[in-house]
């Protein structure tokens, strides 16, 4: 099930970054839904490689879906397969890496699992190029969850230790993030945060940050208690995106240092219905949604592939040995994490919400 | 499955805060194992409330074994089922709370999940005392772990913002702690803990903290890509504890504001071995062990139950309500919440080397 | 998850025919149910032995409520842990087994498995005492399934080759079956099987038979197509009850010397519904519910505990070794298994149900 | 996870029909193996539409591994995606059947599962062309098993009645078959055998039968008790086969009318291995095996698509309709589906075998 995200909508995510194909197989789609290609394909596109932050790869990236329609085009309850060609993959730059592990990728434990028989080209199956894939499963579950009256947006909280502007946690803006490839608050600080990820560009080097993610409009009640509750399950999927070393929800690790009187939300009744007037608990107590907007934070560590020479050692020698990453690589990862961050939390608020059939 | 943990190794915990009893049914033992009741006894009673920074409930906490052993007291390969009575539950005191949600816990998500049936009495369970169980299962991995070679311990990284003194996480100090509640390795700044947790309780009111958790010995290869990695398993477990409300793993948050140059732990030869001299990764890469020690921290909120006055609803009646907890309440989890990360910790290792039967 | 059964109504069975207890954990029970104990121990004396046709093993088989309730004793949305004491264990009965593997019995099967540790005393997992719990878990299902007019009942459809009378399973004789240990159509067939296995047990031998069960009131529309569907999850479920050799579901084994002219049920209009007049397809096509009464059945062995000396083999000596058991034995199981497939059966309709929340 | 079979070898079928492909996702196998496309080219070929007995429609079936390979072409520890294009589906054949449904078919239990957007062409997801995937994944796990010394063969048991000669449970003719597209003992039953299917189609008819599974060289001690054992994961498998109404194992319902001194398999030592000359328990005893051959029947139900006018009802108009079905049909699945069979006893055993590690 290691490929696999969900209990109800559940996304099995395949391929490897230079194999014929990736995709996913999606169970669990509510029958008689009529997927919104052009929205799917610009939210796609988001991801995409190719922007002025990236890497140079290109990928046309347009799903294919070749089961779970009916004839109108609608979803049948059947899985729906969508395929995603690999048509832009330089094989010949990785065949070093067989040899000589990069540091902070999986190249050296993928080996030890796989007894050598791991597909090292690209990263294989933990190449971010996955995904690709997890984007149009959350971009479905977006279009499913939008007429529930649920939205999810995320912006680039941090690069290279550079902030955005704070925000209140029980009223985020999710239509006042600012365009371009690092969606903040203050534009201002989206500039500098560019500028901090160019820098390391031309130091051959790269830069880590945060994605914070909200969603709103889900009722309270959703989730369960202890490893099945809305924290759990979030946590669980975003440490599947490639890179993420950390998951926090609401204050998160800041409430570690506060007292109680402090960081309790009190409750207070609004045109009849219960709401707290800051969010610090992030939307949800006990693994349970508290009807407040959830927020969830994830760390994304430097990009491991630098251009710099790095230590490494051979496998086939047992010695140590320099190493010079060849390829292309995204000198800040954040960016494109944006949609994806996104896309995994709308796979799991979809999860939760056909479980409990709200 | 709400309340199971793991795939091979399978702890599925039961009870409420007041119900007549609390337990756990663990599958996936393997078989011929004599539980040493000893260590296990002990393990729980560091998890046991009494102590000086904690509440005055008593339980005795011994731990019966109904099933899952042989003649000869040796696990047989059936469903392990532990007991624990709840013999020192004080019902009268929550009685208000049906109506009055408290602020930060799960009485009010709870109340909309179950409508209205959930078990109130003392969190019901929401409760921290269903963590008993899980240190009993916790305990009884360390032993089977402790066979491979792999042990496991945790600090107090923080509490209310006084943090312990940095630690080499390539060499975690598993015996280098400070005796008593708050195990750190600096034991002056144990005793500031203390004092902050003391000032809190002085003051009505509760602080929060950091745990920090290494396992050391664990080989490299174990862990899976993508969802059921390392990462996702602990995480997913980890949130399971109530008042967690962030999982890191190796720098965590603080990678996200470093350059790959500085982030990256260079892979060299030692004695034939692949290691790396920092370990900033924590033990894992693309979800999968690299040989290096495993560190993972968890955030703990302040304990929601503070004596001060509140602000809250009365559901039946709809509108605001003040609130005064009643009842008895850790000024600071933190301290109880440190075998219980271990005990966590070592579900979970244990899973992950029962699926790949190391 | 080899003791546990379904995905929302989750049943988790422990215990050993001689540990001292045995019981369920049950997951999933819809919050708010006031657990009807008089019609659940009623439900499971019919199980319980003592019966003129029995063995002479007694149980009081009381079950204990542990956790699962709030104070007013309704089900909070907490697993529910259910106890049922093993009183009457003679374990010295049981000595030579762990050397000399019973025929048609576990024994052997498990020592390998379980390397030599598993739990021999009265069969251990493998006995039917753990049907106890599961009819716990069946009767609270049944209650549950009673309030949305869902009714299963059982006969036994033969024993010893003795066929009870042919009914039109598009009408299922709910209501109409003969008192006693053997509810059969025909009550003189009944007096015959009981007949039969009298003279078994009177040649120190035992038989088998079928046991027959019908679900009405199930909606069209639950289950699921190939591997989730209500023959897969009948079958996997009622392969769990000791001594089962075959499950066919509708006219089963007897459909395959048909013709489809003759083997199809036709649709018609009835009162605005669309019915069949024969149920032939047993209630689901395509692993989905017709609206038609279910119709299972499960064939069981005889007996493999016999009196005469059989032939077995030393474990330990490595030789051919005959074998008389000893203890106490039914010469025939069906009796007691009829109430059993009942709790089975309610245990999987409800499962479905709260997948499908009709 | 209604397309998903087992927990290790993890295989994921998708596709409907007439969808532009089916397929399947398989994770689990080990890393390094290189698939052998001869052999399982050939394989499906067995159960490729085409032949004397079956319809008339043609598929190449060119299977297509868009996933899960390394550089070298073996499977580097990702999950394996095959595809299968649907090329000579006539869609239009099937117009009326969206609002006729066929009597023993699933259109009727769909359209309400899926509130009419089933995809009702060629019977959609319920179609036995989704079977082709699982021989793939039944040829790979082959390969694997035949390197463990593991083979898996099927007959023809019975054909509308007509049954093949008794053999030997103990000692089955693996390589003792008749060849053609009825495998049996007794090349003249397969005759009489293909008669019948003739006559049936001539009649416009058409007829069912029994596919008997052996499996050798398995050895002792796979499985588990309760609920996930031999009998139940494969049953679970098997009714996942279109029109399967029964499965048995060992002497099945046969078993129900003897008595246990005649079914009970008596043990003995043979050259130091513990055996039974006799193989009445078929493999498996309490869901573990015995290391005697397993033997499983599935019994098929006459073809539900018949050229007879048959009597049916209007969805939309509700009321009575008379319907003639068009398109191309099997008068009997039987020798297509003896394949398929082999196919999924060979996908549950590689589970086993991969859960037990052995």
């Amino acid at each position: 099930m290691s490929n696999t995200l969900g209990d109800k909508y559940r996304v099995q995510v395949f391929g490897q970054s230079h194999s014929p194909m990736i995709g996913a197989v999606i169970e669990g789609i509510p029958a008689g839904m009529a997927p919104d290609m052009d929205f799917i394909t610009a939210f796609m596109a988001r991801r995409a490689p190719g922007g002025a932050l990236s890497t140079a790869r290109k990928e046309a990236d347009t799903p294919q879906i070749v089961s779970g329609l009916n004839e109108r085009g609608e979803t049948c309850g059947a899985p729906l397969c969508v395929l995603i060609q690999n048509t832009d993959a330089r094989s010949r730059d990785y065949d070093q890496l067989r040899d000589v592990p990069r540091p902070g990728h999986a190249d050296y434990t993928a080996a030890v699992k796989f007894s050598g028989h791991n597909d090292i080209r690209g990263g294989g199956q933990f190449s971010g190029r996955l995904t690709a894939p997890l984007c149009f499963a959350g971009a479905l579950a977006m279009q499913l969850l939008k007429a529930k009256g649920i939205a999810i947006r995320a912006r680039v909280h941090s690069v290279a230790g550079i902030d955005d502007a704070p925000i209140d946690l029980a009223h985020p803006p999710m239509e006042g993030l600012c365009e371009g490839p690092l969606p903040c608050v203050d534009a201002d600080t989206a500039r500098r945060m560019a500028e901090a990820i160019e820098a390391a560009r031309a130091d051959g080097d790269s830069v880590g940050g945060i994605v914070e993610c909200w969603a709103t409009g889900i009722p309270a009640g959703l989730g369960a208690p202890m490893f099945d509750g809305v924290e759990n399950r979030l946590a669980r999927a975003l440490f599947g995106i490639p890179a993420v070393r950390g998951v926090e929800f609401g204050l998160g690790f800041a409430a570690a240092a506060m007292r109680g009187s402090a960081h309790n939300d009190p409750f207070r009744m609004s045109d009849g219905h219960i709401v707290t007037d800051s969010n610090r608990h992030g939307g949800a107590l006990g693994g349970i949604t508290s009807g407040m907007p959830l927020v969830v934070r994830a760390a994304f560590k430097p990009t491991p592939s630098i251009a710099r020479e790095q230590h490494s050692v051979s496998l086939s020698r047992g010695e140590d040995a320099p190493l010079v990453i060849q390829g292309r690589h995204d000198p800040c990862i954040v960016p494109r994490a944006v949609p994806v961050v996104e896309a995994v939390v709308a796979c799991v608020v979809m999860d939760m919400a056909l479980c409990d059939k709200f």
